[in-house]
């Protein structure tokens, strides 16, 4: 079996060497390893890579297939999710090889987070829960705040001072807006008895945390998952929800299918009259990449296996009326999982 | 010829129907539109599109082959670039079609700016220039900052409350880090004489500016192209960069190709001495995408047109020592060009 790959993808190379740029390939060739970027990024890359030889290049893909020529390798491993049309035309064009398609190559490899990748993701995942604090607390003592304010002020608050970076732009929406799951903030103005949902990460040494609360606002606001409302109905869905987090999370085992999990969240919430109003998957894995392997849909055969981690996420958005959704990232352990 | 084409790349729906998100596909079949996205933006799309019908779909590329056997289309235009190689397999396996290959198919309609596009580069221009002015405040009145600190400053002053979004993540880099061309902020501190490079930029209605400073800083620092600096070979290079600029700038008008300008301060840097410390492009374009075509490099054969907008920004790398690069953006008028 060839063990040989070529990579493109930012996180997918910084598994391998610790480093990457948005302009690089890496090439694992027999037992050598290669990382080729250009003039922009070689002082950076030589000063961070340990465990492979950083090329600097004018053009990647040609110095790539010089390297594949010169190791005469019959037979290399690309990601066709990583790799464009025309790239990989350039790349394969003359080239004598048996290119083997390995769809998510590298996420594959990653699915199961070693005890230091848990470490980082549990870090990144308490980092994130102080920024939801900071930001109820932002919230709480401020005034007249829009959507769009307090938008700007998670991503300032997330950033903390500098010191992480966003998984994603987070999301901040009020009622209605609530309703569409990746809404765009607006000029709405968050008032007394609104509903706020809240999904927002950080990334800590690369390692992404991921979480949505949908709480209720009357200035003493918090992102707990105990929430109580004034309006009867937003008690009613948020109950639901909750209850079909708390059923899916309980489930989680070695041993499970991931499509299991996903219906037991989507069963609880169907039966309580919302099935068509949950129109997502129930979660995704969370890594170095905020949506990854392993994916909790209804579709997935996925064995869940310990160390596997991922977010618990069902909703139920009632398009003009309100949305809610509770996120947490759990990990997979010998007997069940643990809530990061 | 057909004039059917399927688009993926964010900007270049965004140019057809002025709504874009992370997940959609865009066709044009005959003389309709349509618009594919998934439940989460659904919403939104309809609420911002006019002139294309909005489908809400599970399997975009499902739902766009439907669409192409419907029409009963023979020949289809997609770009390369825009398509991994597994999204191009799905979307072309079991469709007797002809998929027309298109590089930059919608860089290339684009290529060329409208007047409302050029009013929108030069506002976003305008409000890029005051960023760096409000940060050339921020950080005389501040006292002992590290590069990460005005990094994650020129972020926050850059976004300007949540008006702004970036156009990418700015570069703040102090003497020896300002020769690496993509460095990334470190802990070193900003002191009296160093030299501070700044390269950021801002989108407004989507379109990006993009500038670049290389300062000396003294408590008054200011981001004007006349630059005073204490150390004789900050100014030696920086008077010869200048001069490459403005030698390049002054040459841009309809008709010239962009291997000429490139090479007009290419040579001129040559010529001082310093011509294997310039090794990146001249230039870019700039519009909705921070890099588009035209292209201004030595390869470059594309000869310019009025309207076209791109940026001017020829540097000096001196590893070790320090890096001063000069960037405006500049449009190409009847008889010259105008910097934004």
């Amino acid at each position: 079996m060839s063990s040989n790959f070529i990579l493109k993808n930012e996180n997918a190379i910084f598994y391998e060497c610790g480093y990457s740029c948005d302009n690089a390939l890496y090439l694992s060739l027999k037992d050598e390893c290669f990382f080729i970027t250009d003039a922009r990024y070689s002082i950076e890359a030589r000063e961070n890579i340990k465990n492979a030889a950083v090329i600097e290049s004018n053009s990647l893909i040609k110095d790539a297939k010089k390297l594949i020529k010169k190791f005469n390798i019959k037979k290399i491993s690309f990601d066709p999710l990583s790799f464009s049309v025309s790239e990989f035309k350039n790349l394969s064009s003359s080239l004598n090889l048996n290119f083997k398609s390995s769809p998510n190559f590298s996420q594959k490899k990653r699915e199961i987070k070693s005890q230091r990748e848990i470490n980082l993701l549990k870090e990144a995942a308490k980092l994130g829960e102080k920024c939801f604090d900071d930001l109820a607390k932002f919230i709480n003592e401020s005034k007249n705040l829009s959507e769009e304010e307090i938008n700007f002020n998670a991503q300032m608050i997330f950033r903390q001072n500098g010191a992480l970076n966003l998984s994603f732009e987070p999301i901040t929406a009020i009622n209605a807006n609530a309703a569409k799951a990746h809404a765009l903030p607006t000029k709405t103005k968050l008032k007394n008895g609104d509903l706020l949902l809240v999904d927002g990460g950080i990334k800590f040494k690369r390692y992404c945390s991921d979480r949505t609360r949908t709480a209720f606002f009357d200035n003493k606001l918090n992102f707990s998952k105990d929430q109580i409302y004034k309006n009867q109905k937003h008690q009613e869905i948020y109950d639901i929800v909750k209850e079909a987090q708390y059923q899916a999370i309980k489930a989680i085992k070695p041993g499970i299918l991931a499509c299991e999990v996903d219906s037991i969240a989507r069963d609880f919430i169907a039966k309580n009259g919302y099935g068509k109003e949950f129109f997502h998957s129930t979660g995704h894995g969370v890594g170095l990449d905020i949506h990854e392997l392993p994916i909790i849909s209804p579709k997935s055969k996925t064995k869940l296996k310990e160390g596997m981690v991922f977010s618990v996420e069902p909703g139920i958005y009632l398009e003009n009326e309100f949305g809610v959704r509770i996120e947490d990232v759990v990990v997979v352990t010998k007997n069940g999982c643990e809530i990061l």
